[in-house]
């Protein structure tokens, strides 16, 4: 929806996705044993898993929480690496970043809350890419190269994969 | 809510529908185990088994993802065929269309996203009827000759049974 | 929100409710072996449960569809009748008015949807009081006392409860 | 988003939270045996568990209903207390006062409903603050010291706790 700064998309390598509040609209959906449900977006899994292939570019999740729901969807759309119940997010981009030896610079990063806001100021920092959904928190939309006019769990990465399309 | 050109809904024999985004929001609630919950709208059901078949118009559905949430709803409605796990709608809709010994101008079909396009762009060609949900996508919207008040999950389907059904 | 003409309320002992699109948003959450779920809304349990008694008025439900998800927040919310599955809503409303030697100007109707009309055409007809949700068939709005501003399952019981009781 | 008098924050020392309607959208979802979910927000849950112990406030549940889905959120977000099915939120809270010898003026209590009214009236009386989310009833936004631009289930806990923050 609205675009600052005009970082270079030609070089993503790799998308790097928050899930909560991103990938899922923020809701757990907790039951009488602790089973939790989350819901993801049918829209968002057909960019992730169609169009970036096509892109060339690696589907990579880091989150904080940790639960099997998020393992089954990651392997249904083929998502490279999952990396859960990460209470230090940059260190763990960092050893992404690392054993696929790229860059910052390669990356494009798309989280909705505080505890993702250390990785955007990274990414963006080394000439990567940050997005950003509609109901992110005003700290993140206040550094989101790309804010989606979608809201997390409702379309908003396949927005952001959409947006990198046009501009690859 | 937005007419296109007045294709002849008087001919119609079958309704084809999609599931994630116009039977349902888009949402797919998983789970632990990977059980998964899809949300139904009882609105779009009275549409689909009380109208369609008053207007003697068969209900089908093609569908790219594979549930037994589906195979529960499809048998609750009364819907002629399932067509689940479709990589290839446009192959399974002539099989149909070729089983049933009709055309694809007796066809009205509705759908989000845009691997329903090839099947809506046929549709269109021979001259059926496509529909489409509010929040469709872009590529989807522009080709629809109704393009619903309603979202997908939200009535849309029962929207546009009502709009053939006003115009048979 | 939008009253209609004048319905005499204050003789009103006995509220019927439709549950899908009415005490729900007529979602029907499905899963794998056919399991499903609906999601009612607490302000309307606290509606039905403290305010309904207090007005000397009984809660009563009629619906088409059948679960037992519905017999256990009936129970939670001390409706005093259930009636499920039912094909002909004003068969069962009869009954239920001539068991309780009640008159159809003695009921209040709440619902949302084709289903629903014969029985608010003779509660309306007989001096009853009709109401429904803001998301309800245009027929069912057309015909309606009180429209309520909240839709199903986001309060439009609750709405309708306090809209009679200001009236009692 | 809209403030009321000026109540002093600086002193308090206990966040007192309602759950369904403030913690949640208000909805239950019941499933075939009675089983039931709730959805919690991650935003919310990020305010409690990051931003309350940072400042020295304790946060308690106090709650109508009863359900281990709430007991599992409560334990994974570091509730305090958790006091469920309770009838007299008032005298509640009272014992929660007492056993922490502390006063209402050090209280912060967010609710939703007409059964956390007679608890915000003491907390307002006493010179505590009190919040609310947006989609309150009325009779409680008319009491509260804020109301959430967000409703309840999205995000309005994690508002109020930023505004608390804020100010403290």
């Amino acid at each position: 929806m609205s675009e600052g700064s005009g970082a270079p998309v030609a070089r993503i390598k790799m998308l790097v996705m928050d899930v909560d509040g991103t990938l899922t609209d923020g809701r757990v959906y907790i039951g009488a044993n602790g089973e939790s449900f989350k819901a993801f977006d049918v829209k968002d899994g057909m960019g992730i898993a169609s169009l970036l292939p096509e892109m060339g570019v690696l589907p990579v999740v880091i989150t904080g929480r940790k639960s099997s729901a998020l393992e089954c969807r990651c392997a249904e759309l083929g998502v490279a690496e999952l990396h859960q119940g990460v209470t230090d997010k940059l260190s763990a981009l960092g050893a992404v970043v690392d054993r696929h030896r790229i860059s910052y610079s390669e990356i494009a990063y798309i989280g909705d809350d505080v505890n993702d806001l250390p990785c955007m100021e990274a990414v963006s920092r080394e000439g990567g890419v940050v997005g950003c959904p509609a109901d992110a928190v005003s700290e993140v939309l206040a550094i989101a190269d790309y804010t989606c006019a979608r809201n997390g769990g409702r379309g908003a990465v396949r927005e952001f994969v959409e947006w990198l399309h046009q501009r690859k």
